[in-house]
């Protein structure tokens, strides 16, 4: 027997999006259900991303969820280019007055989690079959099984926050979706190790062999990168092997500091940019991953998943408070400004920092004049420095 | 019988780089003998590009032929970007405080050529088989043909200053030379009308019908460019098809100014992006097209050659006037750092700006992207502005 329950906005994924927008809107009065197919333990334990924007920390701060961040996470005024060894730093604070604060991922959604269950927020996590339906209708609805039986929330919205491979951009009728997409001809090999970084800052390095990144967790907790092939095999880069090619990559000089240690966490992933428009459907909602990918390079999946879900909660709360639906009406489009050029800033750090198989003698250059210019010209590293800090929400 | 000169440097090209050459060396006493396989008439018949960077403009006067230049020059304080019909202006005044000077570079030959004329500098035009020999030499030579008598100049020095077909560059030998090349799948269409401007500043558009270029030479003759496909023949594009064409991509706000006209020039040309290294073998000096070529967006050719040439003037007097031959051991080096940063910049400007068949749908969003970038960020737009008045000489 499928039961019905009533709600205000169905949220479908609790991941940071998800989490971030249930909790927005319960600050406002505002009733959520939150729908995710895995259970707490698996989406706290999900390594992601881990350099947050100062308005992703405000953001979260004014969620109420800002202490353990303010308290754990490192702040950064810098981070280094390193380009066939001649190294260049990005001084974010100098260029733009701002930072960026290192704190992972997987730390804002327990956070997340912590506040909303305390609250008691409803949740159903660990369901299948999840489907919406009825988006067009006053009132939408998502089905779901959970624990073996049939549920259905009624809604007047839904949001979906459910991911690159959730069903909510999937029930947008492919005659009005429209998608762009980029795949990257290699993907990242990124390892864990309790081990304290390198740097005290990130170095992203283009270096003939191939991208690396260093970066960090914590003072204790490095976590670095190697571009690699997308059909590569974990198990051809025992750790000794990664190490090697990091020292080789990063230089002798950043090597002769680097910690090595045995990693507890390897694992290889694409590098991909993708886009959905629009991003709204009727009454459904897309934020985050559900609409759009950009490839890791300067972390701005999570950034990007919030700025949508600030936008997105700021549209709900005015129809629900002042019963004005400019917001909602305006959503998509205001939100897909500003994502298409934070996929234009991914795309070009992205381009600009790895190995092209395919790149032409010429192109090799344009890479390498792109860094000097940036190593040389102000305007050209202030524009850098203010993409990695966050572009004004709209 | 053939005829044996000496000179000091032999420059071979008469084209803007080489005049300016032969003149800035002249003004430090230093003597050179000028070649070039075409007549004098030719080379200041040649239409070519018409935006002369500051410091082109202040070499120039610096060279003395500075004065018409700044009676009939106009200087521009700006220019717009448009992307299918939104435009911005990009205030080169307010972004970095210098501007840009209009003034067709067939001016700039003709105030050289009546300049090193008048000194009475020793010319031979119309020459043929123009042959550098023993460029490893303390005294290397260049043997040609005029008026039917075999003649060798011998030099210190060869400075090739003879585009991109001439033979200086051929000359390096194939193991030393290495080249670096990107073609676009497009030409420029242009046409010079005698009418007044369609704005007093140039207006380059990306329009979905592909480029357009509204630029000028004086208040009353004005240059206009469309993309056109590199197999286009002019025949094909009678003075009507022009202005349909130009009026649909400049859009009917702009085209409601535009003044039409018979045109008395038009010819097609291809866009290429080109660089060889190094632009120094032995006791031969590359300067100009002869050692890279750039994309005309942006105006970069002619004001490039310039810098090449103040760099190389120098090199060239400090060897004779401080037996300092640092700036000789550092030219090639020097000037190919500021070569493919300008590279950079044309091909920046050529990729935003154009529309390319071969483009994903991701792709034409990130030209969009960029464009929506740099009308909203300040960053971006001092990028463009402090390359498009010019970059530093080093």
């Amino acid at each position: 027997m499928t039961r019905t329950l009533r709600t205000q906005v169905a949220v479908i994924g609790a991941g940071p999006a998800g989490l971030l927008l249930s909790q927005l809107l319960a600050g406002a009065g505002i009733e959520t259900v939150v729908i995710d197919r895995k259970d707490r333990a698996y989406i706290e334990g999900r390594i992601r991303a881990g350099v947050l924007e100062q308005g992703t920390v405000d953001a979260l701060s004014e969620a109420g969820v800002g202490d353990r961040l303010r308290r754990e996470g490192l702040v950064h005024d810098g981070f280094d280019l390193c380009f066939d060894g001649d190294r260049h730093r990005i001084d974010l604070r100098a260029l733009t007055g701002k930072s960026v604060t290192v704190y992972g991922q997987t730390e804002v959604t327990k956070d997340l989690f912590q506040r909303r269950f305390a609250q008691a927020q409803q949740f159903f996590l660990g369901v299948s079959d999840t489907r919406p339906e009825g988006l067009k209708d006053a009132r939408p609805r998502v089905h779901f099984t959970h624990e073996g039986r049939g549920i259905t929330v009624e809604a007047d919205f839904i949001a979906g926050c459910d991911g690159f491979h959730g069903p909510a951009r999937q029930s947008i009728p492919p005659e009005v979706l429209r998608t762009f997409e980029r795949v990257y001809p290699f993907g990242w090999l990124g390892i864990m190790v309790e081990k304290p970084p390198v740097s005290h800052e990130l170095i992203y390095a283009n270096h003939a062999r191939g991208f690396a990144l260093a970066s960090m967790r914590s003072q204790t907790r490095s976590r670095y990168y190697l571009q690699c092939g997308v059909q590569e095999n974990i198990a051809d880069w025992p750790d000794e092997r990664f190490w090697e090619e990091l020292s080789l990559r990063l230089g002798p000089d950043t090597a002769a500091s680097l910690q090595t240690g045995a990693s507890f966490e390897k694992s290889i992933a694409p590098l991909r940019s993708f886009v959905a428009e629009p991003m709204r459907y009727g009454n459904l909602f897309l934020a985050g991953d559900a609409a759009h990918i950009v490839p890791p390079t300067g972390a701005k999946g999570l950034n990007l998943a919030v700025a949508d879900v600030q936008l997105l909660s700021r549209a709900l709360i005015a129809h629900y408070r002042d019963n004005n639906d400019h917001y909602i009406d305006t959503y998509s489009q205001t939100v897909l400004s500003r994502v298409w050029k934070v996929e234009r800033f991914s795309w070009q750090l992205s381009t600009l920092m790895h190995q092209f198989p395919d790149n032409s003698p010429f192109e090799q250059r344009m890479q390498r004049a792109e860094f000097d210019y940036i190593a040389g010209s102000e305007a050209a590293a202030r524009s850098i420095a203010e993409n990695y800090v966050g572009l004004p929400l709209e």
